[in-house]
């Protein structure tokens, strides 16, 4: 969209989407993790399907300004395999990990009194809440499992995010694939969350780390077995993105037609065999 | 919408949908914390989806004859903001508090035998099916962190609401942003209730406050300590809508082209880079 | 559609079509329940979920050739308001009921095993995966709550699919009425079934109800206190249906422009402002 | 759609998309009940969410090139009913299990340390991982009873998946066709997957079987009284998926005008009866 219509303000314009894309999915993210943990209301399937929500509405938020990546594995993986500006890489990514501090801090501001009732050493008991974990802080996932997990993960994520936006395939219509592209995120956070906590975005990570960091929580940095744990969520998604995307190319994209389908709208008539 | 064509009945067509449209809301809103708290079927996943249905359904209610404000936060927001005519505030947000005074005396009658089992007294313990409370009654949050959370909660309603209804933007289509403005609301209630019940709508606390108390809650007004409180979800919201608002002005809406982007259908070949 | 396309088979084509779709929905109905309540797998929003997307799928089945009432609440009033032929109520009403009969068979006869090792008396304890009862057979809700419930329940149910299939209103394109009417009858069962279960529909109630008498459930027309009840959910929903219609009319429909709206896609430039 | 876009590779492209399809459903399959299972995070309306969105993005990735069947009980469907060329079903139902099979393994992998912790013997308390047992192993459903259940079960899933994407009937517009789709498959989960899992997918149970055995467990062929299984997943949805597609055919099918109907878009001025 942005190299179709003249963007005012140009790179600023971009990056403040960035930031406000990412800051919107960070504002969810977090908060629906302190609501659970800490305040007690809800359950996992509530952290799925926030996380995802946030996704979605981050994404309707920048989408038309800079693409939406809100997250430097797309933004990395799109560089390599969609021609995305690589100047722009390292701007992107800092905006992205902008928006993602500052939210870390309105979430840590406005559960200040419940963080503190729940967990007033602000140990690993509310980490989760800013940052992730290997095995969720809890189950027996070292650095390796968790290394792992955040490249299988972020595979699945670009692997879908390329299936589900690209023209030549049959992606959603009607400006619905933000809806979609957080169903993807809601579904890995079902079946993929167990290992790592499904990070699978270096700027949700390591920006909310530093928030909480920052406003107290001196051991952010480093796992339950006393390990620097936090460059795994960062470089996991790294590797992770460009190898779905490429998969993506290899599996499905150059057997794609060259030309767009028609939308599958019922008015068009067609023949019926070939569902 | 009723800018282009003529409602028949002007402004009482207006408030007659304002009215159905927030009656529906808090028919499903108060109706699914009664079912919960009193009831005890369900949980808060059930109050966050049902919050949501509640206002995609309103939405398709009175979407073209009001444009389905259903909150007197939106429509202050929208006059500062969008050119809403401000003669028209005040009564939108009568009609709206009527809704859901209206709403919450169906609620009230229809869970008369349930209520009464569950909470003879009519207490605070039931308090919630009607109106907030500072951390939902249960959790150290006092006036101050609900004060702070109602402004921040409607600042991300209305970042969200501008963002997805924006034509410049990448907004829904086929009808579908009642779907996602709905869905704002229950990652808004998976995400941002634990300090004070995301009332983040001055009309939605208030008319079902005023209807509690009317039928037997004799300390509608007033929060677990004793402090009176009817007041926070009203001021809150109506400072943190124009916040969010303004935001989302200041942030994207000056970056956005001029011109709406065609739908992003298939149909229209596109390039491929760029996603 | 059925009055601009001629169905091949006439009348009869509509009755398949009401007699299949209802029985999609039944099949998912008592199907959730059966599994939740019997097998002891999932939990009250399983049960919500499921009956609202037995209710899309459903729609989707009949909605070309019938128009997918799938409930003779909604064909009695759509005859009232809509212009729906009367003849047509009767043979539409016995279709949908002989649709849910023949669900509620199979859904039986696949139980049969779960059934017996759970309530081995075919008691009132597993009635309830067949048919209603006041309060859920738990909660001291009477005939008369029951009776009012239904009627309010109905009357939400058909002011809003009136709402979400008028084109002269702000439905949804692109075929996804059926999606968003399912939307709103997991919004009733999570807001609405606390006092008799959310029947609200005769055929959905009495279909399962006359499947369980003849396979064993002895007391299937009584309630938990010996009392007939299975009038109640034929009676309650006929009444609330034509009211929710009514209403609709009134606070909304006579105030609705004469022209559909062009549909809300963004490529259609429009000014800012009137959200 | 592959009839009329030449697919570069031709049968090796369609293969390639049956493959990626596939093995995205299984990813979220497997994966979604690993977590819960094994790794104790989320419940029952988890896997029913992942399960249906794994399809949801299977056929997203395949949609264009192969028609994303996915299952070979719908490749055969089709070819009895849809004209699905025969030559082709073979090679499409060995690409699915292929895709199955190593997404199971890509579970497996990352599941190694939560699986051994959680069940260091492989048995049959993690066997649900994979594949699927009567009465999920639990509630006593013999062997009758699951096949019983599987051809029900997919009976219903091709009944449907016919009726969602059948262009002389209301299918969803907007390329959301998937979404629906994946939508049945929730539905099922929660309401026909007691008596055997919902396999309803003869790939996705032995795949992940065999993948099973292969790493370790020995009893995966077997349920859990010992007697061989893997058989029954296998024909039942083979049966049910014929018997689905036949009575949709029968039901609905040879009702339907010839012509598809015009999209409902309400921009379309038409009459206001016949909802």
């Amino acid at each position: 969209m942005a190299q179709r219509f003249r963007i005012p303000g140009g790179l600023t314009g971009e990056l403040a989407a960035e930031f406000a894309g990412t800051l919107i999915l960070i504002l969810f993210g977090c908060g629906v993790v302190a609501q659970v943990v800490a305040g007690g209301i809800g359950d996992h399937d509530s952290i799925a399907w926030a996380w995802g929500l946030g996704v979605t509405l981050g994404v309707y938020v920048a989408g038309r300004i800079s693409g939406a990546h809100l997250n430097p594995a797309v933004t990395v993986a799109l560089a390599v395999f969609k021609g995305f500006p690589w100047r722009k890489v390292a701007p992107y990514a800092l905006a992205q990990l902008l928006g993602a501090f500052v939210a870390a801090l309105i979430v840590r501001w406005n559960y200040t009194e419940v963080l503190n009732a729940f967990d007033p050493g602000l140990t690993i008991k509310s980490q989760g809440v800013f940052s992730t974990l290997p095995g969720n802080g809890a189950l027996p996932v070292g650095e390796w499992g968790a290394f792992r997990d955040q490249i299988i993960g972020t595979a699945i994520l670009l692997f879908l995010i390329l299936a589900v936006t690209d023209v030549l395939n049959t992606p959603p219509g009607a400006n619905l694939a933000p809806f979609v592209v957080g169903l993807i995120v809601v579904a890995i956070g079902m079946a993929w969350g167990t290992d790592a906590g499904y990070a699978i975005n270096p700027a949700r990570d390591l920006g909310p780390r530093l928030a909480s960091f920052l406003t107290g929580y001196e051991d952010a940095f480093r796992d339950q077995n006393g390990y620097p744990y936090f460059w795994i969520p960062i470089v996991g998604p790294l590797i992770g993105g460009v190898l779905g995307a490429g998969l993506y190319q290899a599996l499905i994209g150059r057997f794609l037609p060259a030309q767009p389908a028609p939308v599958a709208e019922p008015d068009v008539p067609r023949q019926r065999t070939g569902v």
